[in-house]
């Protein structure tokens, strides 16, 4: 039920976008303007079906102006395991109204929504230089993931959505940024035994896209539960961790 | 032993620098060019005693140019509980030339470094728009605090440096930014008791340089005791933290 992105690599490599005019290039916010470029073409192939997070929540607000109350607007983001990804915070949805809509917010879950057949394709766009890759970068929080898992388990709901990332090298070529490879991976299409979670970075799952194995054939149940194995394991290992690191070393001084 | 930095409030407040062309002025990067302006005021009252932390150690490297090996270069970087704090690693250290010396470094210790009569101050600047300043920042890792606390205590030296921070206020005037306001805070001054550790932003110490306490009354001896029993006590906490929301609840499903 996942779209079909595989239009993108030919719409985005080679496409230049102008240096911001005040910019280290070398910083994260160089590739944004890839991103945007991503977005419209994905819009372009999908319209009236795409959407950044903010623009699918106000949508679906505005659709609803009979739900005032936070309940009320928070069961309009279904089923619950969409809700637990996409809601914004009680006080933001309390005050959210036609004049005040919701703006983008930077840790907002998905940079991109294409919401197609009643299914949710969930996007996200990582854009690099590609002489400076470095470190994996934050993909999203291991413990909303491991709730989304548990709340899927726990209502037998497999179907509502998937997460796409994409992930765009660019190099400096004089005045512009111009794309060099387009990768796409899927979260449900890698072994979630094998992801790796920063702990001391917010707990975010890190991985680069291009890097992503795309070879797990298990279902999005045996995904969901692969993953809690991994993420309870995983919060074990810190917690020995931060025992025989933070607590041991430093406990012998007090005495 | 601390330098004197009252000068600072009448030399920054009310000065004015341009928005950066492309800029957000709402990130954390608008405000950058006052710590610019508060490392060249710094600088004239305390010239050739002024650094960035990258410009001290090449200076302590091109200085002692005999030292090639990785430990012949940290020694140099001394008493331990300031090589702790300041070096680089191994691999950058190892590299370092006089043609390739080092630059700067995002999670750098220090700002600016003040080396004055054989005791060095470390300085860090936070700036901010005065309407948006939301969630205390980080400040420095507390591992890093608890581990320079141990080597403290260890060598008994607690005389080699300490930490002050400078929050700059600015609003936007036009095509300007106004400095507003200007705090100066030490932390061997404020409470270590109170201090506050995220533990899922990297164990970063966290606090307004605006809102730090300045009343503690203990010596440093007693500020590296404090601190260390807060991050032993704080870790343990979050060791519990992480077994009841973290293990326990998604345990249950794996049975």
């Amino acid at each position: 039920m996942n779209i079909n992105l595989d239009f993108l690599e030919e719409e985005i490599v080679g496409k230049s976008v102008p240096v911001a005019t005040s910019g280290q290039t070398s910083g994260h916010a160089a590739g944004e303007p890839f991103d945007v470029l991503v977005f419209e073409e994905i819009r372009c192939q999908y319209p009236g079906q795409t959407f950044r997070q903010y623009e699918y929540l106000n949508k679906l607000f505005e659709e609803n102006l009979s739900a005032t109350t936070i309940d009320g607007r928070n069961q309009l983001i279904s089923p619950e395991a969409i809700k637990l990804l996409l809601a914004r915070g009680n006080s933001a949805t309390r005050s959210w109204s036609v004049e005040s809509k919701f703006d983008e917010k930077q840790n907002d879950t998905a940079d991109i929504i294409v919401d197609k057949d009643e299914f949710l394709n969930l996007l996200d766009v990582k854009t690099y230089d590609e002489e400076k890759k470095g470190q994996a970068p934050n993909i999203i929080s291991a413990y909303k993931i491991a709730s989304m898992c548990k709340e899927m388990i726990e209502s037998n709901n497999y179907s509502s959505h998937d997460f796409t990332y994409i992930q765009v090298d660019w190099k400096k070529e004089g005045d512009s940024l111009e794309a060099t490879s387009l990768w796409i991976s899927e979260l449900f299409k890698s072994d979630p035994e094998e992801l790796y979670i920063n702990w001391a970075a917010a707990m975010q799952i890190q991985f680069h896209v291009s890097a992503l194995g795309q070879d797990y054939r298990g279902d999005i149940r045996e995904w969901c539960l692969g993953f809690i194995r991994t993420f309870v394991s995983s919060a074990q290992g810190r917690v020995t961790t931060m025992e025989e690191k933070f607590v041991e070393p430093f406990q012998a001084l007090l005495n």
